[in-house]
């Protein structure tokens, strides 16, 4: 908890692992029935597929294309649903999309969330980053301002978090930092960690609330979510899925490095934080884990845990009762602690 | 989640189950040295082991009073290495323990803990119950009132939380209930919900703070932790090892009766409630349901989910890091909210 492991804990821990049998898993009865019907027609989830995400740069590329082209066709579902307007701008040379609803609360109306898109750092870029962007925009009635950073192959860290770090430089030469939300989901939680310990370290203004949903905060193999939830997640399946593309993304980074695992990095003097994460969460407990490093260090920190969610399902099932609530329960705590 | 299931949705749904495969899970890597320790040195847990507790009330009462042998020779250690006085009295009829720290925090002058002991409704009367209140009078500086009340098999419900109820009202003619804090863990949070709905049915002053430990909220084998951690929580192994325990403290009544299981009964005008539990917890998921319940209602509500943390492992395991966080952020919420 409070003290980190030595780096040789846990293969030196692994003589002393737990063989866990299997097990049955009836569809979440305590879920809503959305949630629950959901999931009761989803195969189970099978770890023993070949990873989603291969290393080599051209087979990576090619994947990265075919799964954002299934996102952008759920953007495109999705805007013509709900009433936002998207334009593209370019700040400190970094591409972003303005996403402002049709009514916009007049209780944000000084406010700014910033996004950061999740994609394990190489999904999800252009339009297909927009999905949670528009969902926030729309149930909270706030402008967002989503953040199309550089990706891997072509661009390891630290450039994606460099690119964040600047438009979130750009932004509070226009206005405060209390007045601005900064978040994202999965591996976008991940860089906004990263973002607020660089603010930190350079004396430059947090926002003013922190919104991190499920995560990737420790990109090691660590987190019993990470082995209890292996198979049960429907999104992530199994984090070796995604190890190549963290080792892609880390170049010549070590996993413990905070600048790809902030949860080894500091928490002192963390904004109010807000965190998402559910039962069948591959991250539940990098989740949990960043929710106590935040209260330990001091700050507010506020955990929702949702029965029957696995990674990221609350703005995947986004017409479920569990979206709803969570990102009504993000809205209460943006309206409490920006200003 | 808002809408409860109709009592069919489970079997109906057995079809659509996953089944899951095997796993090792090692020591958790993020929890402290002194928890991964323990865990290290833990046998696996074995949900195919018989029972610990029968249905047959000879049977069971000696198995009560072997088990309450050992936490009681645990509650005299305690006793050695805690400055804290400890008489018994009697309230309604109801006996009780009085615990009092030999150095009280003067921010708690004017506070009382009343506390309902776990144990799965037949575990831990008489000295044995005294582990968590020496814990939290120890912890806080505060005084805390510990209910021994009736249990199976001579007293099914709802004798148990009767007496909790008479006790609290009692309470309440020297106090106002801002200042008193009900709490418990496991079966003990599980009479404490009880016991807040009927204060607020019958008009009567709810506590100024609420403490859940793992409550058993839900008796019925609902939960999705229910099933994931079958065999991970080192303390509880398996729902089907208490549910014998369970159906006799239910009696007559189903187990989805709010009396029995209160995640099924109504939280308006909950109090402030503080929640722990832990990535092992067989009821992280009767907890977490438990958070978002309180919070849909409108009230304040506090969530902890420690890594590697089984079901009370906190109580149990106290020398801990995770557990001297606890019970400080448990002592921060009161101070909060006491008054």
């Amino acid at each position: 908890m409070t003290s980190d492991q030595s780096p040789s804990a846990e293969p030196g821990d692994r003589d002393s692992a737990w063989d866990i049998g299997g097990r049955t898993l009836p569809p979440p009865a305590g879920a809503s029935e959305q949630l629950r019907e959901s999931i009761a027609t989803t195969p189970t989830p099978d770890p023993a597929v070949a990873p989603m995400l291969p290393s080599d740069a051209v087979a990576l590329s090619a994947i990265v294309v075919q799964a954002d082209s299934m996102t952008i066709e759920m953007v495109r579902s999705l805007r013509e649903q709900l009433p936002v307007t998207v334009t593209r701008d370019v700040i400190e040379g970094v591409e972003v999309h303005r996403v402002v609803p049709a009514e916009t609360d007049p209780r944000h109306d000084d406010h700014l969330f910033v996004y950061v898109h999740g994609g394990a750092f190489v999904l999800n870029g252009g339009e297909a980053s927009l999905v949670e962007p528009i969902l926030i925009a729309h149930r909270t009635g706030m402008q967002v301002l989503s953040i199309d950073y550089r990706m891997p192959p072509s661009w390891p860290a630290p450039t994606g978090t460099d690119d964040v770090m600047a438009v979130y430089r750009s932004v509070l030469r226009e206005r405060s930092g209390h007045s601005v939300a900064l978040g994202g989901t999965s591996g976008g939680g991940n860089m906004c960690m990263v973002t607020v310990q660089h603010a930190i370290r350079d004396g430059v203004d947090v926002p003013g609330a922190l919104y991190l949903g499920t995560p990737g905060a420790d990109m090691t193999e660590t987190g019993d979510s990470v082995f209890i939830n292996e198979g049960i997640d429907r999104t992530l399946v199994s984090y070796s899925h995604y190890v190549n593309a963290v080792r892609v993304y880390a170049g010549d980074l070590d996993l413990r490095d905070p600048l790809i695992s902030p949860i080894y990095g500091d928490f002192g003097e963390f904004p109010p934080t807000f965190l998402l994460t559910g039962t069948r969460d591959i991250l539940l407990s990098a989740t949990a884990r960043t929710h106590i490093k935040i209260r330990e260090a001091g700050s507010v920190a506020d955990l929702l845990v949702y029965e029957g969610i696995a990674h990221a399902d609350y703005a995947r099932e986004m017409a479920s009762p569990e979206s709803h609530h969570a990102y009504s329960e993000l809205n209460q705590f943006l309206l409490t602690h920006l200003s």
